[in-house]
């Protein structure tokens, strides 16, 4: 389970956190049991303000033994600034769709991946993992439907430059479960099955199925978010990511045990929806705080 | 799509409602494109103070041409009093478990299918169809798991007895797609696939991927609520049954066709959201019109 709520989650968030409440947030996941984190982004806080003071949080969190927090890297002076703040995994975003990658990266998808390549060559040098992301995996909000076949030459591009792991992206939430087998498919046609994670968003309430798609296809790594926080740029006002309960929960119920206490998990879930002032979007989190309310 | 907002979702709120806003859901429904609804209950007021009415409901949607119009009877009674309002359609409901037989409907198991041997022999002579619910199929808010041979052998009961067909509740919400899979496999054994239908609750998010599940293994007929209206009496507060939005997305986009107009149904659940001052169930819903405010 690779925990994004504080990146990818709070970025398309409207407020923005101090880094404190970021910081509580991760340490928060950590002691419910998630190991694995996106703490934030090395971007312009210009574009994006809810992700400014990610140094911050990388030096505050440290990168406590057995627990990785990552940051996504756009280029080669966001991997130096995530370098001297100690990070031990990076992530790099590219598109399978070249309208996406155009207004949402300012480049070609080729130019993304040429840029990819010094992050790539460095990060291998002092011994930090790359992360790829490959966004509108089930379609583009700006040309619609892409082909799987589009996906998975982008995911083999990113794995063949030494991305261990490529996280395909349903940034916008149309697909189901169909194109998810599809998708999942086409991939592992391509790069071991073992080295893909699905990253669903649950825009039109689709996360849950797909994420089973990709399980019964052999992935074993699912991104998500604490309360399914976050949304979506193109869809403002709609549904974010899966939340992180809604995966606990399917996983441990089909025998996929997580190391999650999911009470615990509720609770961070119940205190960044105080500090962003939103409803929560974990149904497993509100059904559980029924039942405790009843019993 | 059999719509079940009118009975399972209303009996659920809260909130109860005066004949013509009931009339104006279901009418609204049928312009949407739905075709089978249930549209009440005939049960004591006292227990179930939603469903007063339901006989002037019928009496004012009337049988028309190509919509079915039809109510829970849990009687002979029932039966009759469904007859009297020109009902072509009535569902008798049973439980998979004993415990929850016995504290919903108070009488074990054996006694309820009893109860139900003159309504099915009545309604046959009358030429009236019967569906039957089977609740608690994957779990049960009292004695928990519940064995898929178990909700097999009360579907095979009601089948033998002359349902038409027979729904397969996951009453409180509780399956995976993997549970789902297996409770299909066990009364398809049984029963025509073609006689089987799923009803699934989202009390923990699982809803849609329960859907997905059950139309991988051949079902073909799903119970659904507007705007995911209704709740769970054993979680209060918690999510409602599946949202037909969902399911017309899911099935449409998998090349199913469901001949529901997204956009008016979409618009029902606003008016019925509003009737019941609650917030919408729907992601699809949510989406869709946070896209409409963005374009």
């Amino acid at each position: 389970m690779v925990e994004v709520s504080a990146r990818d989650g709070l970025q398309n968030e409207a407020r923005s956190l101090p880094v404190e409440t970021r910081v509580a947030l991760l340490e928060g996941l950590v002691a419910a049991g998630l190991r694995t984190l996106e703490a934030g982004a090395f971007v312009s806080p210009r574009w994006v303000p809810q992700m400014a003071g990610t140094d911050e949080v990388l030096r505050r969190l440290g990168q406590p033994a057995g627990v990785t927090y990552s940051a996504l890297v756009p280029n080669l002076q966001g991997l130096d600034a995530a370098l001297a703040v100690g990070c031990r995994e990076v992530a790099v975003f590219a598109a399978a769709s070249e309208a996406f990658s155009r207004k949402n990266i300012n480049c070609s998808i080729a130019e993304s991946l040429e840029r990819f390549g010094p992050v790539l060559a460095k990060a291998r040098e002092v011994g930090v993992a790359v992360r790829g992301y490959v966004s509108c995996a089930l379609g583009c909000p700006f040309s619609g439907e892409v082909a799987p076949g589009d996906v998975a030459r982008v995911t083999t591009a990113l794995h063949e430059m030494g991305c261990y792991e490529i996280s395909l992206g349903d940034t916008i939430g149309v697909g189901t479960a169909q194109a998810t087998s599809r998708l999942i498919a086409a991939c592992a046609a391509e790069v071991p099955v073992s080295a893909l994670a699905g990253h669903f968003h649950d825009t039109y309430g689709m996360a849950v199925a797909n994420v089973q798609a990709a399980l019964e296809a052999g992935v074993r790594v699912f991104d998500s978010s604490v309360s399914g926080l976050g949304g979506c740029p193109y869809s403002p006002g709609a549904t974010g990511n899966v939340a992180t309960e809604e995966l606990v929960y399917l996983l441990e119920h089909q025998g996929l045990a997580t190391g999650v206490d999911l009470e615990r998990l509720i609770e961070v879930g119940v205190f960044i929806d105080s500090q962003l002032q939103r409803v929560g979007g974990s149904r497993v989190a509100k059904a559980i705080k029924a039942r405790q309310c009843f019993s």
